[in-house]
């Protein structure tokens, strides 16, 4: 099989080499705007050759959608017009714009919505590794607007990348990701941004950050490049958890400020309840 | 040399483990209120005797105080009082209302305020570990109320737990600490009750959340005997960073509610500056 990726860099990159590696595609196409992006991938060595959009949809029998989520609504129905029978898969962050984008494409059928839940800080072809999606959660969304045969692929190939497969709908979907991954971001960008603020000696945040701090804001390096588009696209959702985040943090403010111990104890206990879910 | 250690929990257990393994102490005396994490500590090995407050600070070289900052601020005096010449160091997260409860007394000189920057989100005596300091930051507090001896002594504890140790005042040490590590927890619970409360089928949450969300809410399982004491000494600061705190989040939720795309754009960009000082 042939499979072509646009967009060569983090997830479609660690994507690549895993397809490989684990024999899904015996030959990988890149597609990226970006020449450097392009020329690294070549030279890591996780696509065998660069082509250019329609070319390298054409030769494919899977083609893969790795860019941010507003390139793709651009990328997708011209994909979609370039294809004949082939199957499509996106990997966006988001999904309700993107399918509107699509849903009365002739190919629609063609097409699969999905979200891979991995990732890590960093960007670009060096970022790729492999093992990046083991064990985590890949969402595939309205599948009933695709075909049989290219739902059964794209699952499959979840399968070889080892992921758990959930099906959603689109809407709720985008309503799930921006509490469990678009807040997140969120919440590191802000709290790196109010220490580096307050620490204009950037040396003390160094001397006295420990673990805790670390993992807190380690998403504040993410790209701007990626998460622009994804708060654009799910800006209503996530204006409504960002509107819950803030009034919880008010909360604990005006408790510990009131040295209302009895609140803050309640509301850390209702919080450590997170176990449930994350018992690692 | 003997060691007395008060508060068998996460910090002085990890402490003890490296002490001895690493030939600091030869005789490790324990002090807890609690039966069971007394018990837990003999049993575990990282104590080898159990004893009052009285008799295990007496028998003692070197006296730990590894117990929430509430009960320290009663603790302290009373340690201060029983002993001679031995010395005294906590390993409280807050100083300055620590240090005011000690600032007049007899004994004051042989007291060495300090804080260890590590820590996980487990307690007890259960969650003791090797290596836990390893590499950390270790402050120390207004050494020039303490005795040299004193002073040197604990500095070599310190090196022995393989920490930098940095001199800092006590309410600078509060300032910077609400900043670079209170927030993060409060962050953490406010993330946590968010999600919890969105999600009450808390499958979803299970289902979808990725690294992000988990090294985010990591902090969500801190325990409340732990960090209510912290946010009551250390309120005023930790009032002040809420407030940038939910200023800085106040503005992404304008910005992106109202795709003023610059300024997300420029404050992701200020927030990645947090890559020069987290490198990892």
């Amino acid at each position: 099989m042939i499979t072509t990726v646009i967009g060569l860099g983090l997830i479609g990159g660690s994507a690549a080499i895993d397809l490989r590696k684990r024999d899904f595609t015996n030959k990988i196409i890149g597609v990226d705007n970006d020449k450097i992006n392009a020329q690294t991938a070549l030279n890591i060595g996780f696509v065998d050759e660069i082509s250019d959009l329609e070319q390298s949809v054409k030769k494919a029998d899977l083609i893969i959608i790795a860019i941010p989520v507003d390139a793709a609504i651009k990328i997708l129905p011209k994909v979609l017009s370039i294809i004949d029978k082939q199957i499509v898969v996106d990997m966006c962050s988001t999904k309700s714009t993107l399918l509107d984008a699509v849903k009365n494409h002739k190919n629609r059928g063609r097409y699969v919505a999905s979200h891979p839940m991995a990732g890590t800080e960093f960007s670009g072809p060096w970022a790729a590794i492999s093992g990046m999606f083991d064990s985590k959660a890949a969402i595939l969304c309205d599948t009933e607007d695709s075909d049989k045969d290219a739902i059964k692929l794209i699952k499959k190939m979840y399968d070889i990348l080892n992921m758990r497969v959930i099906n959603m709908n689109s809407t709720n979907h985008d309503i799930h990701t921006a509490y469990v991954s678009h807040i997140s971001h969120i919440s590191s960008f802000a709290l790196a941004l109010t220490v580096l603020d307050k620490e204009k000696n950037e040396k003390h945040i160094f001397d006295l950050a420990s673990g805790g701090f670390d993992s807190t804001v380690r998403l504040a390096k993410s790209s701007a490049d990626m998460w622009i588009p994804i708060f654009n696209q799910n800006k209503e959702n996530i204006t409504t958890v960002l509107d819950n985040y803030i009034n919880k943090l008010q909360k604990f403010r005006d408790s510990i400020s009131n040295s209302k111990t009895d609140n803050v104890r309640s509301m850390i206990q209702e919080a450590n309840k997170i176990k449930r879910v994350l018992y690692k």
